[in-house]
């Protein structure tokens, strides 16, 4: 195990200084949520960009929020082909075994994963379109959202491409069985955000005509 | 659309709290990020647990930490083979795109997904042996865990298969050739952690005996 | 050049461990901040006293702030006139060359510096008053706080000298130019803080009526 | 003063997170920093660059060392005409108040401010030639260095000036009679250092021949 390093000092010092302040105040909470199990009201699906904090934005507690993060906030449609696949097991989890109320996907500015995917399906980043890249074939499940983009200039079209990786994967959602069955009985509510991190925005996906608005 | 629905209002307003308080205070920070771009220090493979918080235990804020979340922090082995591989695709965009210095790998107690697969290997879920259990084929990751688990109770062997995950995934990121090359220069360094949610404990795994102490 | 010595062997050894630890955890780290350069949030003004750590009180990182240091904190007027002036070069480029963010001036208790303004202002130190004294002069820029001082003992007379040298700092901050601009626009922000040493407090002060409380 | 914001949230947890651990460790130690004054036994005369940490490449603790900073760790030449002088302040109050045995001159690579200098130097930046820019007359006092620089490429001539920055400053403090006493006493002796970020590296000036080597 001669790749394993000691934690870099400045980490294990702010750990510090959580336990003495924040753990400290919230001690028997903390033991609680132990022994009882955490019991989320909502899943979000987010972005692993550092810019992008669903625990500041909704002033998240322990307990509060199952959180996946992965690159552009996607998930992908219901394959139940027995690989390994980390989202759809996330959903699994927090909607059969946590029964959470609220699925949430929220999308952001900026996006990387975005960018790429944007670049490579413009035919102008072939290294995204190689069998090897995990980062292409990841972006692979946004094609749908920009085959359908309108005209317009790179930027708006860009950004046009992070709303859609937020409605792809909401109606990949509406594709798992456990997720279609509860939605229709009410147990669950789907919710698409964006998040524009110039500006601390928010905008929420309207189902009446598939636009963004600010919440 | 029908399936998306509004923002419940406790989110909206704790997101007009986040927005006249901490963004606030924060402005031109956030713009410059939105500008010039995220320049992450560490990428943190974490669970999707709602009692774990890398962002509260490290005091993190908006830029320090490119965060992915998954069920029970695991990494799979490196198969470029065209499929989606979220965690892979997250993983080659911390280190090869924004070139994180530290890969660090959060387990914690009390991990419903461990627990799941150590049931699983035990015999005892059914469930998540069919081949349509997105969790239970998400962690057929951590078998080989489970394989070299030392002889004891049940409580004890959990608990062990929770540091396996730790040690599993790190395991496999070392079979990603743009990671091990990068540790191999000196340029990224992996780092094992472990945290008690009941005692708010960090332990480190140690590379000497492969044993987890305390920060 | 006979009046240069070899490094003390203390710090020499000391400079090692440094190396040897927590540089070399952070190596990767540290070279991308050679090569991208620096990206500091806040600029912190404070006094070259030794018991005045901005860089513990705020974990700092390598990288995270700007930091000028001089006698009492302070921050002379805008004063454009060709001459040497280190702490206005000093903010002229944290603000318009690296665009910090936040802008802060960290008073402290028991500052020698004050005090000998103190007791220059009281009459009860000619050697101060003298043309020659750098010490002297430097402080005259804290003289239209002691002005202001409230009646009352020494000692409180001494200490709320100490607030005004953030005060007076901060108002001279004001006036330049190119720091009104941007606290106007938002994208500064001016933050006053003082130290107390004995108890590791922190007070902050709080611009509706000038006073300082704990943070 | 309504130019005063509240300090930002992740300023408030880090410094509650130093309190209760670091502070608290060593409470004695501070009140008695705090009650007897502090007795540092060198100064250091670095950089403002958030890249430079004179704390952490001497582990530097409370009351160790006084620290002046400011742009590219410049020391102007002695000039007692009653205008405020920060470093020259900074440096009598070390040198004649506190009794310094220590006085070290830290410049650093990659320097901001050398950089400009250079450019100024050369003729290419005029913005800094202006009366009005106080980072341009500031770094006038690095122009006998420039006089001096051999022939050669422009990064190594840079470098060189950085080198320089530190000889001139320590030239520059033989021009203070105070200094010059204790120095020609062996009350005080005088350091030239040179930190290479990007390698954690650490030259001395070596006084037979002017020349940097690793300490």
């Amino acid at each position: 195990m001669d790749h394993i390093r000691p934690l870099p000092a400045y980490l294990v010092q702010r750990y510090h200084g959580w336990r003495a302040t924040s753990f400290a105040e919230n001690r028997s909470w903390y033991r609680r949520l132990a022994d009882e199990g955490q019991r989320p009201r909502a899943m979000v699906i987010s972005c692993c960009d550092s810019r992008v904090h669903v625990t500041s934005i909704f002033g998240a507690e322990q307990g509060e929020f199952f959180i996946h993060r992965n690159i552009a906030n996607l998930v992908p449609p219901y394959e139940p082909d027995g690989d390994h696949h980390g989202t759809s097991a996330a959903v699994e989890f927090a909607v059969t075994s946590l029964k959470v109320a609220h699925l949430i996907v929220l999308g952001h500015s900026r996006c990387g994963g975005v960018q790429g995917c944007y670049h490579m399906c413009s035919g102008h980043a072939p290294e995204l379109d190689e069998k090897t890249s995990f980062v292409g074939r990841w972006m692979d499940i946004l094609r749908p959202g920009f085959a359908r983009l309108p005209e317009g200039d790179d930027a708006t079209r860009q950004q046009a491409l992070e709303f859609e990786a937020v409605k792809v994967s909401l109606e990949n959602l509406m594709t798992f069985p456990f997720i279609a069955e509860r939605v229709e009985s009410g147990d669950l509510s789907l919710h698409g955000l964006w998040n524009d991190i110039a500006e601390g925005g928010l905008m929420a996906l309207d189902p009446r005509d598939g636009s963004f608005h600010p919440v």
